[in-house]
């Protein structure tokens, strides 16, 4: 079977699942989720059994030792996987919120309620756990999803899907619920881009590569996910102690996520009370050091930053350190390589404060916090499908309720026009 | 100049424009726009000067006589254009508006906040008028726009522009605010669908060509608008003088728009007693008739319905009928052919009115009222930029608060995670 009428054919069976999906109860869905989690614990063996053959396979290939970590399930990834099925089971049901509701002069009475958005298509790298959460937050939400994973995890994600795909079946979910994309041609992703027929929405999770690829490409509507090139600001009236706590939290807590800093600002006329101890901090913490001229001054470890640092999402232990003249050379540098995901200000101004949440555009934008925080838990959603950098349907952390579309119920009594 | 670099240099100065719009406060906004409906008055025999050469290319063109009439601008249309950004100043701004806002467990304060979207990309047919409603949406909603209208209406579109963009520069707007796409080459519209650097939204207001087009080009994130194929069923249990009304309505009134009626379903335990007298009453009024071999035998009049007239938008006085089995049959046919824009049943029975609400899947659906009702003056937003047919971001009429998007304030004392 060729990719395309594969393709159309999950498509199909997609959309037929997604009608029966939106009028479910509660009830059926959580079951389901429960069942889902008890299946992946009891079948562990076979999981780990093809998973075995994607980590073979990897490294035979010479796949680098992070990225083998990262495609390897055991017992406590397995149980972990679980774990996130049962919180999902958990949250409140999105489906049948109402968001608003009035009535008309003439009588009708309109009620705007959320429904799932029907069919989801989720392209994903080569993480087999993204498999569990996707389908999870997917079925909860209402909505079918066809998983494209990435070919180095098939034997991983074919085993997960099955394990999952029955357990829900037998809980009462439409069998077509949760597909997984079997073949590992690649121009499956490109026939699932142009399924406008059959998908409602795509989201891509994973490198700026594989999202610059849907958004270049997709005619389906696309929620574009993940590049943080994120700043934190330390303005000339901030607590130093805090500005260093923050600064150095939202670099080094974990260098390889999208709300982690790439870029410090200092403000020039602190920049000397400040810097000295932060880049000893750093440096003594692993981080290489790239700097303008003047951040130079202040440890030797910085080495001149280039122009393209500025524009990098390092997503590693690398910090770009710019001191600037005022709070308005901020504002200009941040809206000239920001990516709109996450930006910090550290300051004691309440004006400063005020103009940088109102000036700056971006999804979160914090006062005297890290930007690390920008997350579905953290925010308290209970759960993240993943971060919205556009400004379309969703924007920062996506929970369940992101999954949702809106539909009007308009009650009358014989109105006419 | 070609249309790549216009529409480069355009897009880069709406950019700009919109990092200030997005923070000019509501009375700047509201008096540009009460300037913008002056200046239209106060010019408008520059306005109709321009228009006039339009007319009469088209007319040297052949354009049909009721293009022609949608193209024409007199003293009336334009008044009633100015009339328009009055109301729009009148309604409220929704930007700044909070739509949640909670305190996390750490002690961090989340404000969701509406923000502009940014920078608009409008395109349109050749109706001036959409160049002032389209303009004066986006900037209240603090939105740069960059606006394409059709090559017919390009000397009116330039003379409405640049009156409307003098008079909101000369109150206080960037002049980079409202900026039409000067060129009437094609070229012009392919390269605007992949300036996803500087467009953060493409809507398109036309045909179902104009739509299509854009759907299957456009990388920058488009909002789908229009089509409209809406049906209503008339159950077993409707009242039938209420049902009359309904579909005579929804059909007549005005039969060229998106939210007209064109395909009827009729229970067959009432289409004896319920089709005879509607179905004179359509060819009273002019309809053409093309119904199913059951629906034939209630009136001379009706011809064989093909496939294709089921998935017709016929935007005209031509109307589909069907009598069906039961309501799980009219469900299956709604779910076959509807485009999700309206869908409306007339029933006195609780749970078949439950049902229809729950199962199908559109924009609105209604119970006892004609789905001529779908528009944002008559949900009471008091505009509207489009109806979306989408389900990503806006779904059904779309207002003001439909051309923003969200932002996340956070607030803290100097949280790390």
């Amino acid at each position: 079977m060729d990719c395309i009428t594969e393709l159309a054919g999950k498509g199909a069976a997609a959309r037929q699942a997604a009608r029966r999906l939106a009028t479910l109860s509660t009830a059926v869905k959580d079951k389901a989720l429960l069942a889902m989690a008890d299946a992946l614990e009891q079948e562990q063996a076979e999981i780990m059994a093809a998973n075995a053959t994607d980590v073979e396979r990897a490294a035979a290939n010479g796949m680098a030792k992070p990225l083998i970590d990262r495609l390897l399930l055991n017992e406590a990834r397995i149980a972990s996987m679980a774990a996130g099925l049962r919180q999902i089971a958990m949250l409140p049901d999105p489906v049948g919120e109402a968001a608003a509701g009035w009535i008309r002069p003439n009588g009708l009475a309109i009620t705007k309620v959320h429904v799932p958005l029907g069919v989801i298509g989720i392209i994903y790298e080569a993480r087999p756990n993204v498999t569990v959460d996707a389908a999870g937050l997917c079925l909860k939400a209402g909505n079918a999803v066809i998983l494209r994973g990435g070919s180095e995890a098939i034997a991983s994600n074919t085993a997960v899907t099955a394990v999952i795909a029955r357990a829900a079946a037998a809980a009462g979910i439409p069998a077509a619920a949760i597909q997984l994309v079997e073949t590992t041609d690649r121009q499956a992703v490109t026939a699932m881009l142009k399924l406008n027929q059959y998908l409602d929405v795509i989201i891509p999770r994973g490198g700026a590569g594989l999202i610059k690829t849907v958004v270049e490409n997709s005619t389906v509507p696309v929620i574009e996910t993940g590049t943080g090139v994120c700043h934190t600001f330390v303005d000339a009236s901030a607590d130093l102690v805090m500005a260093g706590d923050i600064a150095f939290n939202a670099k080094v807590s974990r260098p390889g996520v999208c709300n982690a800093m790439e870029t410090l600002l200092v403000h020039k006329r602190i920049a000397a009370a400040f810097l000295p101890a932060l880049l000893e901090r750093y440096h003594q913490a692993g981080v290489e050091l790239r700097g303008c001229p003047e951040a130079m001054k202040y440890h030797q470890s910085v080495r001149p930053a280039s122009q393209e640092d500025w524009a990098a999402e390092f997503l590693d232990l690398i910090l770009a350190i710019r001191v600037v003249d005022d709070f308005d050379t901020a504002l200009a540098h941040i809206a000239a390589y920001s990516t709109r995901h996450s930006e910090a200000i550290v300051t004691s101004e309440y004006n400063n404060a005020r103009r940088f949440q109102q000036e700056v555009d971006a999804a979160a934008v914090y006062v005297n916090a890290s930007t690390r925080f920008t997350d579905g838990f953290e925010f308290g959603f209970g759960a993240e499908i993943g971060i919205s950098t556009q400004k379309l349907h969703a924007r920062g952390p996506m929970g369940l309720r992101e999954l949702t579309s809106i539909k009007y119920l308009v009650n009358g009594s014989g109105q006419i026009r």
